[in-house]
Formats: structure tokens, sequence, C-alpha cells
């Protein structure tokens, strides 16, 4: 018997939690082999086109909206006044576009190890890519890691790190070695956000060795922000923000809430809203 | 070539958007065709039992809780004193069991249209059927359509529709008649809350009918509360709660902030949480 999902569907496994993630696809639209990884292009039947990571989804036209938003917003609301930006990772351009919609924003860098990345973006997410031509958007294609090391101490108001999975390429970015050069490279009122997997799968592993590693790495406060992200394992993920001298919980609410700019998901409710943890991540996190 | 979901998984296609969500099982423990539906009873890799009913995912151990607390911890702070609680659906229990956590609840009826589910809840789920034998709980198997219409008028203070999708034996639970049904069994402060589906997938949809509906049949207010649902289609959930005559966003936070029972999703922060709405649903149902 052929299996209903043999033919028309991508599918990812995500075997270490026994569950897995498919959309109708309509067409493979090309393959693309880097120096780093294999980047997959998908058109699918309701969600869009579909970028596929080594076979992990990465990002797709219906659903990009809310991670991108939470990964610059809530960052760049929680500082008083964010005027230069590194994104590490982010090829697909998504998060610097949400970046670039803040005014006070004078420079926004984004260090992606992997042009292919972008390339693919530019010519399948035309939408994140809009921004790219902003005066004030650096791309540059290099490892993020090394990068950060090169920054004058106290030159970055927030780092971003838009990575994937810490496995692979991006395993170094999960690591407390490279949050003490965030630190060191942030302002004193600097704030540091990585996308942290899911609070269902990866409370009590990667999510608490975040907030462990941030405070190792020195800095004063850290918080996790749940949100929804439909084709990532779980359908549940979640971003952690450190501030190096401030609190991570609080947030300019008033500009928020009078942003000048149109979203899909973020508003000044919502990131309050994402402060708050269900029970068991409390419990994960020891923070009752 | 066989297909990697091929052996050892079960799966559940939502065709009309194009998504799949499947678990690792390791075993079908059994199958029971009852006179409405099909039920499957699963054993799964990480997700402990889960129960299909005609195909789709309904429970697992192991993420039940944040959809049974929802349900049941909404509605009952939402309302000032609810002593009278009607659970329609629900027949695997679980919603019950944090009802009764309420120290407030004289009688939680729970009325089901098939007594099959109850009974693969009480061999596969135990945990769930914990407070069947609560001497205030009433556990009946009929239909709820009928049952809430021969209630007296003013006699409930909470009904919880805990009900399957809008297809099938659960179709005249998201009806027009039914909410009126509902309206008029509750007191003057009653409230109502209603699964509503996927925010992304249902917003524009089942989610703005149920206001139209919860509206036409005389509610006050209402208000859609998002809240993330591993195993149902796109992993994100709702529930909608309309009030009778008071406010359906305003909910008893000190006594929810210091319940006298455990709970794994649930808190204050997370119900005052749940009422912010992303900038597409407030655009879909027109809230803005």
């Amino acid at each position: 018997m052929t299996h209903p999902l043999a033919d028309g569907w991508f599918t990812e496994i995500f075997d270490q939690q026994g569950s897995a993630f498919s959309l109708k696809v309509t067409a493979h639209l090309e393959q693309v082999t880097s120096e780093f990884q294999t980047i997959d292009m998908y058109d699918t039947e309701t969600f869009g086109k579909l970028m596929v990571i080594d076979g992990c989804t990465m990002v797709s036209s219906r659903e990009n909206f809310v991670y991108h938003e939470m990964m610059a917003h809530v960052p760049l609301f929680s500082h008083p006044n964010p005027k230069r930006v590194a994104i590490i990772g982010g090829g697909d351009c998504g998060t610097l576009r949400e970046v670039l919609k803040h005014p006070s924003v004078e420079v926004a860098y984004q260090i992606d190890i992997d042009e292919q990345v972008t390339r693919m973006a530019e010519k399948y997410f035309p939408e994140l890519c809009e921004s790219n031509a902003d005066p004030r958007a650096q791309i540059l294609f290099a490892d993020g890691i090394d990068w950060i090391k090169q920054r004058e101490a106290g030159s970055l108001d927030v780092i971003i790190i838009d990575s994937t999975d810490p496995v692979g390429p991006a395993e170094g970015l999960f690591a407390v070695d490279f949050y003490q050069d965030c630190m060191r490279a942030l302002d004193q009122q600097g704030v540091v956000v990585q996308q942290s997997e899911s609070p269902l799968y990866h409370s009590d592993s990667i999510i608490k060795k975040i907030h462990t590693d941030m405070a190792s790495a020195g800095a004063s406060t850290s918080h996790t922000f749940p949100f929804p992200q439909v084709i990532y394992p779980s359908g549940w993920w979640s971003c952690t923000l450190a501030s190096k001298g401030g609190d991570a919980t609080v947030f300019r609410i008033e500009d928020a809430a009078s942003k000048s700019f149109r979203t899909q998901y973020y508003n000044a409710e919502i990131h309050a809203a994402a402060l708050a943890l269900p029970e068991f991540m409390k419990r994960a996190l020891q923070l009752d």
C-alpha cells in the first residue's frame, strides 16, 4: 500500500521527539548544495514557498511573519534606543526587514555564513528582501562568531541570533564563549536575543542552558518568550532575550503601542503576553 | 521506495490546509466503532497514549494539559462564582477533572453523546478520569443539544463546549440555535466557552462565525483565547468565551493568582496573556 504522504508532500521528521510535520507540495523548485548545507525550495499548496535546509523547514511564505516579528520587535522594543543592530544568521532577510521598520535604527548588519540562503530568498521570497537595498542595511556573508569577536566593545545595541538548530553550522552560536563575545560587543543597555527552540520539547534542556550560559557570559537578566511557529517541530517555538545591564522583561510598551509600522503578529499586548510563562516552563527554568 | 512514515507512525492529514502531523507509534492498542464514530488508541514513542477519533488526533498523554486547563480555568475564573457547570462533549474526562479542582463548583455535568470515548479514557487515560468518582461529577451519555434545551432557564453558571470539529456529530454544537439554548440555560452572569479551532487556519471563518453567532444568540461580549496545541492542525488552537451579561475579557485575576490547585500550563499571567490577539486576528475579527 502506498503511504498517503508518499507523493506530493514534504515531511520533516523530528526523530528525537517522535513527531513529524508535513506540507503538501506542488513542485520541488530547486536544490542548491552550498559549502555549508543543502537548501531545497518547494512550492506548497497552501503555505506558499517553502525553504528547507538539510531537511528542516526554515521559512514558508504563509507563517514566517510570527517568527520574524518576534525576533525583531521583542529585542528592539526592549532596548531604550536601538541604533546599531546585528543579525547573526537570518540569511532569508525577513528579520532584517522587520528591524529596518524601526526609525531609530541607523545600521543593521546581517551576517550569515551562507550566501546561498540569501540568494534563494531573493529569488523565492522577494517580499522578505524588500528592504535589502535600504542604505542602513549591511548584508555580509561571513562567520558570525568571528564577526562578533572583531567588534569594538560596546559598539552594538541589539544582537539577534537568528540561527538554525544547535547542530551543524549553528552549533557554536549556542555557546557561552559566543555569548561572552556578544556581551562585550554590546553597549551597557544592549540586548541579545536567541531563537530558542520548542517550549514543549526543550524547556529543561536547550532553553535552560541558554539562560545559564547567558548568565555565565555576564547578562544581568534573561527571559524566554514563547510564540506559535506552525512549521517548526511541535508548532510552538520561543526566543530568549538577555540584557547586558537591564531587565529583559521591560520594554517600551507605549512606543510598541504607537508603532509607526504595520505588523501581522506583533503588537504591544502580544509582547506583554509573551512575557507570561506556563507553569511547567517556570518549573523547568526554576523561576518559582 | 518506502515512505519514511510508512511504518510505525500515525498521521493526521488536514487536507483543506495541506498540512499533516505525525506521531511515532509503538502499538495500535485498540479500535472501537461506536454508534457515532471510530475510536483508535495508540501507544506512541514520546507522547504517551494517543486517542484518535475518525482519523483526527484528540488527546495524548503528553500535551492534553494545555487544552484541558484552558477549556476549564479560563471560563471558571471568568465567572464570579461558578457553582453549576456543564461540559458538552469532553468524554475523555480531562476537562471535568480540571473543573472539579475549583472548590466553588457544586455540580459538574459531563454530557458526551458517545459512552465509548469515556470507556477508552478510563482504560488508557486513568489520570484524566481520576475525579470521575467525585460526588459533584455527573457523567451522562446523551445528546448535549437536547440536554441543554431541557435545562431550566438560568440554571447553569458555566457551559463548556468541549467538542470535536464542526463536522459529523459535533456540527450542531457550532450553531446559533444551540448557542441560544445555552444563553437561556445560563444565569445572567453565566459564560459559555467553545473550542474554536486554529487561529492561523480559522480566524476569518469558524472563529469569526462563533463571535457572530454568539452575539446573535444574545451574548453581551465574546473573546478568543489562543493557546498552543501541539497535536492539532497547525499546532495552534483557541477557545472562544462568550458572556451572557458580563465582559468576556474580565476574570478573577487575584483568585487565579492564588489558586489552591496545581496546573501545568494555566496561571493568572497565562490567562491575561491569552487575552492578547495577534494583529492578523484583530483584523480578521474586525476588532480594530
